[in-house]
């Protein structure tokens, strides 16, 4: 039932995205006691132009 | 005022979605007794490389 | 696999949500073509004094 | 620590997101009473086509 | 129709969210060109206790 | 700067959600490179009233 959901910048490789679907569904499973077919985890690739941090978009970080 | 998110896999088309909005809000307006006008639907169609169930990445299910 | 996530001001009964569940999820299986079992309605019920519309709190409106 | 959200149609041009994020991230600091360091704020754009307002998808609209 | 979600630790009073609300949309509408009334701010409210940095609880820092 | 959040039914315990957001923390920041301080980890607790699966409310199944 858990729904794990991760906002990164755009960028992660499929291989590190399944990696962390399988280390993130493992940890919920053993620590929250769901059964790992309930678990599910959405990735959200945001662009540097869609996130700013101290009010600056990430792509204009120099 | 409800807002009505629906995420799905990449791959439905514009007369499901059209189809999927009006009957949605058709719902909630009977239902929760609000007006259509101020019922928002948004999609969010997520890549099956983003969507992990049982730690894998649905992609990579065969 | 679809997520539904309904955002609504707190006041729905039990009964609304039942039954908004049960026509969301007949709607989604019937227009995505998915199935009932793969698909989770979520329910977010809002105050009306975190909800603003017109740069105004729901529960400062007159 | 705040995190702000922007749901808008696609459109809006880098300057305008910049601007946005700025003046968010401004009234959040001032009113708030957080660091600009800590204020992450996210836009998401979103098609016409996958926001329905009235039971009809923007894009659909006359 | 753009929709802004602030999510921010418990405690900030109802003046504070009437101000942000306000000034959050001003901003919205000057700059991203939308009218006040198409507007949405919805506020979340989170306990420090469901909120992590540094893999440690906000509510279990020293 | 990836962001996390967990959607699970009310239930867990601190200790639960300490240990996961240690344990997601770490996941993140060995897979996807990136450093503990600017990973955030939110949970959020759905009561059972609040989430449906094949179209009924979690609370009313037997």
């Amino acid at each position: 039932m858990p729904i794990v959901r991760v906002e990164m910048w755009t960028g992660r490789t499929h291989e590190q995205k399944a990696e962390l679907a399988k280390e993130i569904t493992d940890a919920v499973v053993r620590i929250a006691k769901t059964s790992a077919d309930h678990t599910i985890v959405i990735f959200d690739d945001i662009d540097k132009s869609n996130w700013a941090e101290g009010g600056i978009l990430a792509s204009d970080h120099k």
